[in-house]
């Protein structure tokens, strides 16, 4: 059983590093080569698609970032969180919750992403 | 795209089918054959596994009946929608979150789930 707080925490901090040289170093610790994301609105595929496609939506999102809403669960290769995506002035701006598959090295290997407020 | 309400009724009509024989034509209708099944507590796999795994979480909750909470959504092949376990004195048990992915035929092809409250 994987650690759904530890997931959660390295998911996250990979959206919110604004330096591409860390948010590189990330994928590659805690993302599969070939790890997928899927949401209702943004496809990415591979560590260069998807860092490309965090690049994008911080570029909407100028100075938001990320926060862990309420407490990480999962079982066997899967792991779920939500999030509150908050603005410069401290407010919130999208919720959503994702679930996560872990690969055999316990790297993010799927997410399926889904909005809950907007 | 699917429509989510639909996947959620055809999929909570399956676990409320007290009858066998009701519940093995939903299978067929609704789900892959090589449909998987996960949550916190059950594992299933195949129309006559999920059958099994079915009728095991019915004898542990006699008369009881799954209901929609809330709005399924979804997007591309991916269905999430809400559920509540209510008893048979109409008093709400556990509730949960699945995770439904279809088949290019729109098919329940797997399930992840999660309990929310109980």
């Amino acid at each position: 059983m994987h650690d759904p707080n530890a997931i959660a925490d390295a998911y996250l901090a990979t959206w919110n590093a604004a330096d591409q040289t860390r948010r590189h170093d990330l994928l590659r610790t805690a993302w599969a080569e070939d790890a997928d994301y899927t949401d209702p609105m943004m496809k990415g595929c591979g560590h260069d698609g998807i860092a490309t496609m965090i690049a994008g939506a911080r570029d909407r999102f100028p100075g938001h970032s990320f926060h862990l809403h309420g407490t990480p669960d999962g079982h066997g290769d899967v792991v779920r969180f939500s999030w509150t995506l908050i603005a410069p002035d401290a407010s919130p701006v999208v919720q959503g919750t994702d679930i996560v598959r872990l690969d055999d090295d316990g790297r993010i290997a799927s997410v399926t992403g889904f909005l809950d407020a907007a």
